[in-house]
């Protein structure tokens, strides 16, 4: 699953719900009883429907100076340049979903090296977490979602032409850290918006 | 929002759906086109109804040498001790989701130091998340969810009488790195199913 904003993953944070997914019958907005905030609840089966945010997990690929990015081939953010990385699925930990998503989007092997930075990013009820990963060989070439996979040194990143705040803050923190010897978790949030 | 296992969050990572949110028609489990997982999917209108795991965010609350807990009031693990922790909520950074459990949950008025643990939890589809944090003051007192509220020092921790693998965790690793005066973001999976 993907970076993609479909009806699902809209970017409208409590997205719209009608029906009850358990009984089929109409829901409405209420607070439930020891609750605090709207919920979506079935008229008759009383099922609450909760919605929380997501969890996009992702790759920060290193081979010698260099960082695998990613062309996107697919809407948001089409034709720009990414990290690879997209939602995590039920039954993974983060790391094995930032694996599987680098394997889909640049067929690349890779090795974890650890957590490196997380980003909540609350206007669109998502969490972004990157890992710093080793490539290890130059097999790569591009998945379906993806155009085109490559090697940038610090001096050639498209910083005008990549995909998200999260992963323009991941590889400056990086740059930064690899200057300093020192390489560090990185927590934050990113209140703006990309632009479309 | 707690740490309940309801119909919503029943510990079972792929909860089953029957109808369409959007249209109420019956959903089929399908793998739609360029996926490659299981999917329900709407019979009527094509809306593809995504499942993610859920973020359950918690601090860790110091003051002096002494460590707040709550004892649950709540199932699961009613009446064992807990971190004050829960469900984030859409439009909250995950920081905001930790404060807001920590109000709701032991009334305390804390300052957040940094990110501390975050742990996968695959079989439930859960990621935890706990910030440390500052307790400012002894106003503290239990919210509708919690029977009792304590601090603790190391040698008073009741660990036979903890609510959740990530709390011992959490709490093993603040010990040690207080010991070892230097405290590290810590990240990891917890595999193991918690005790009924």
């Amino acid at each position: 699953m993907q970076l993609s904003l479909s009806v699902e993953h809209s970017g409208v944070y409590t997205p719209l719900m009608k029906f009850c997914g358990q009984c089929g019958a109409s829901l409405r907005q209420q607070i439930p009883e020891g609750d605090n905030r709207l919920r979506y609840v079935c008229s008759a089966c009383h099922t609450i429907h909760y919605q929380n945010p997501r969890i996009i997990a992702g790759c920060l690929p290193i081979y010698e100076n260099k960082v695998l990015l990613c062309k996107r081939a697919i809407e948001p953010r089409l034709g720009k340049w990414t990290l690879p990385a997209g939602f995590l699925e039920n039954g993974e930990t983060i790391a094995e979903g930032a694996t599987r998503e680098t394997t889909e989007e640049a067929n690349a092997n890779i090795s974890i090296i650890d957590l490196y930075t997380l980003f909540s990013v609350p206007h669109i009820s998502q969490v972004y977490v990157f890992y710093r990963a080793e490539l290890l060989d130059l097999t790569f070439f591009p998945g379906i979602e993806t155009m085109e996979t490559k090697l940038f040194k610090e001096e050639d990143i498209p910083w005008e032409e990549l995909s998200f705040p999260s992963v323009s803050q991941t590889l400056e923190y990086y740059f930064k850290d690899r200057r300093d010897n020192s390489f560090q978790f990185h927590e934050g949030n990113i209140r703006v918006s990309y632009k479309k």
